[in-house]
């Protein structure tokens, strides 16, 4: 019989839609999260060995102190909330020897009656979906806060040209086109900020702010280019941010040609195309922070 | 052999991604469609019975037109547009007596730079997405709008009882619960006002402001009620509806039950859920115009 | 204030998963449906009006009716058991003058360990989901079995030429292409059929069967005429069946132009795209039989 | 201004949809990919710094290089194709240090007429989808197979007993329940049998059914353990692996309720869940194989 091991490992349960209405008054305020909880630790080999569950708090236990966390904490910000679960899990069983802990938030804007927003009545945005994720490993904890999901699109102010061309290069060099991406970021968080404590709320309002406008106010020479322009922003406007990564799509457009057609078209009808699609990823770094590894081995789509 | 005939039929093209640029002045414009364009005709039925394709206009021909004509005609709304298609299909070849022309639109914000809205940079606003149809049947041209994906709530002001119980029911009744939904609307216009012309962009912005208001205002006994109100409040907000039809899913959201855990619930913790939902369907329709069956007859997804 | 009037409307409870096993011996058997439950009636409009929700079986008694019918009815069929629970409603409530209930059906296959089918292990099949809706209404109840995501490809047998040309057509004629499709079918059963007693389970793989070889073996110079010959296949295979109707994107394989790299490109290599895609549809019905528009009213994506 | 510096980065075209048709014979083959390809090096960071995009390979080159290779190469196995991609961008452009190259794969099988395999008919098979992936890195190439969307189902045979039980523990221990998943899995393939040459296509079979007999056998006392037991017998079955890593969600089917109808349940009507659900990740290395934490740090979706 061949000898193995166990190697990474985690579990947990995912994606908890756990909804918190704040109703103390009658002006309430709504928190709408999908969060994941995962553990692990050495100590769980057995139940992967043996189906041993002794040491596996189940993942039925995670969702149940999930929600009544929700009630318990409340959720100031998906990165407290998160950070009280991990604190929980990691303390409260000796074995625990960390996790992911993972947060999407899905932002809800009062309804306007009459010009005023309504007292327990939205709407759902769908301008991106925030991110937060905790995770705790090797005695450490770190935090990262982000966003999904938030396509924007330029419609001139990006050229795309001097690129090697080989056998097999047929594009044609522009210099002027569309740019369009749907930005996911993530911002790994100083660990002495976390610490102090960071206004996590007013962090990402902050950010998701700086990243649109800087998208629309650099001179795209590549979409390279402007991702690295996005994440120097971010790392400029918020000290607590120790690094930035991305993921961006190059979304796109294509100049119809209607010439067949007797019409000229001056980059005034595109045709906006599914797949394929570029793909550009890189992480920006404040520096003289300590790199983190670790804090990025398990998220989604990075790099 | 067994004889058979053919009955109800139409082809085209699906889902041409359609995006126009206004950049005659430095402020550029955007319109974001996704359409697709559907031709029928009697005349059609050799290219069925013995694939003779001498009268079928190629579903690629019915695409270069969409994208022509975004240059040619421009598209000031999704509904004029698809008018211009209609009528450039159903008039310009005599064998295509009528077909089907739908739209979704995308909604872009212009990013903020300076608390000033940039002139060519674009967030996409995921607040619901704009529906138009035409569809041109018998002679008639039936035109409606719409919009799907408006997902909206409400923490209070929402009771569901005095319902009837059988031997399944176990449903406890309720004077407060979480009401929310994802509202997929259309409306038909009244023929007559599609002839003298209507601001279709206008109507699109104040129908779904009443829709919201209207959601947000009504006290509701029932997700029927709500949609009841909404319906009847968009033909009253503006003349040139004759009827408005919705699917609302009800999109549960549970209370958790925290007792286990020593703690109350008093309608702050819950859990969204999934599947199944319910789904309310229904049509409020202006009293004295006359219906038009056909013009739903082919719509997605309605009652 | 506008009058206003209640149109076309029905509520329910939609996506209900429900998973029945047999395990009366150690043969284990699985039955895996999505089922989606709508009642209507004209005794349902105070519901709307004013909120009035004695006559409203609410839709947690639907759910809970099908989970309940799925011990003590079983599941033979998802035609049969859609019939037991329209029998059950309309007989059942006496102001539930119809309804729509409809069902998805997810096969399994016994894994094989040593060669043999196991006892009470499966993997998921994904070839294609079947359908099966029953609608009541005025009386009558009419039963349609189909099929949806039934993906297709032939790499040769399939011309498309002859095609009008007008200003924007820019389509080349081609004697030999890939033809691809997801085919979404559906059949309507003869009434005095389905009161005889019809082997539905029997009948789908056999339509199954008989749509995959049509597809196989019909030289298509459009796919209309594949469509048309699918239907004509099926109605011929079976008595049970009145009429069927096929929505069929076209899944375009693009040649690649690989001409500026100096290779030939003999249909070899393609580019599948997303969208757009040519769409479709056509109903193929047996002569002699009587035509029942009401049964297709309300059933997704058709024609 | 805030000092920063470009951490790790790569960008490419994703998702090329290459399907590659062998019509040599009248009897054809047909491969289906959809192939991602991604590459890195420090001398790309000026296109990041100030859009110069002298060394930047376009991905619309990369794109082209794909599918003139799946003519110019053929695709025997997706393995083989992504390495010989990866062996021309790293060779053929000095200044690119590594990337990523990624493929999935959709099976097609024979249409069945008259009981015998068509020569040029296909129909999609949607049991799962392959995985492969190349990773080169620091002057080593690491390549991965694999399968996601892998469902399977026992309806008995499973057990989940002996968890800790807490404050917010509510779950019930039970001796007899449903366990579902869909199974991801990769496998990493030791460095000297990809350098003797392995048959891909033979080895993903083997695994393939390996794989689904162990999750039948398998007497499961926890998620974990048939994870652990699966990846075991792959490691087993073939000398070339040298370790699996999955993710398997605990897709819930829960016994429903039927006691207030007078019903007994004895685990034979369930509802099976969407969300929350448990998820299951781990690794299992063949012992005395050096490890490559490299080869995993950019697939998606893993521990």
């Amino acid at each position: 019989m061949v000898s193995v091991s166990l190697g990474a490992h985690k579990y947990g349960k995912a994606e908890n839609r756990v909804v918190r209405i704040y109703r103390d008054t009658p002006r309430h305020e709504i928190v709408d999260l999908n969060v994941t909880s995962q553990l692990t630790g050495a100590a769980l080999a057995p139940s992967y060995f043996e189906g041993d569950n002794g040491p596996v708090v189940a993942t039925d236990t995670q969702k149940n102190t999930i929600f009544a966390f929700a009630k318990k904490h409340g959720i100031r910000s998906p990165e407290e909330f998160l950070l009280t679960l991990a604190d929980h899990f990691v303390s409260g069983f000796e074995w625990i020897e960390g996790g992911l802990w993972q947060a999407e938030q899905y932002e809800w804007e009062r309804i306007l009656v009459d010009g005023q927003p309504h007292d327990h009545s939205f709407v759902r945005s769908g301008r991106g979906t925030r991110l937060a994720a905790v995770r705790a490993v090797d005695g450490e904890t770190h935090v990262t806060g982000g966003v999904k999901d938030l396509v924007v699109l330029k419609s001139t102010g990006s050229e795309f040209a001097g690129f090697p061309r080989d056998t097999y290069t047929t594009l044609v060099e522009t210099d002027d086109r569309v740019m369009a991406t749907s930005v996911t970021g993530r911002w790994r968080f100083i660990p002495e900020a976390v610490a102090a404590g960071i206004d996590y709320n007013g962090l990402y309002a902050e950010v998701s702010a700086v990243l649109l406008s800087t998208f629309a106010t650099v001179h795209s020479l590549a979409l390279q280019q402007t991702l690295w322009e996005m994440g120097r922003a971010a790392i400029e406007a918020r000290p607590e941010i120790a690094e930035v990564r991305f993921a961006m799509p190059n979304k796109h457009h294509f100049v119809y040609d209607l010439s067949p057609f007797g019409l000229e078209n001056p980059n005034e009808v595109f045709y906006a195309a599914d797949r394929p699609y570029g793909l550009i990823e890189g992480t920006i770094t404040r520096d003289g922070v300590a790199p983190a590894p670790a804090a990025w081995a398990d998220l989604p789509t990075f790099v």
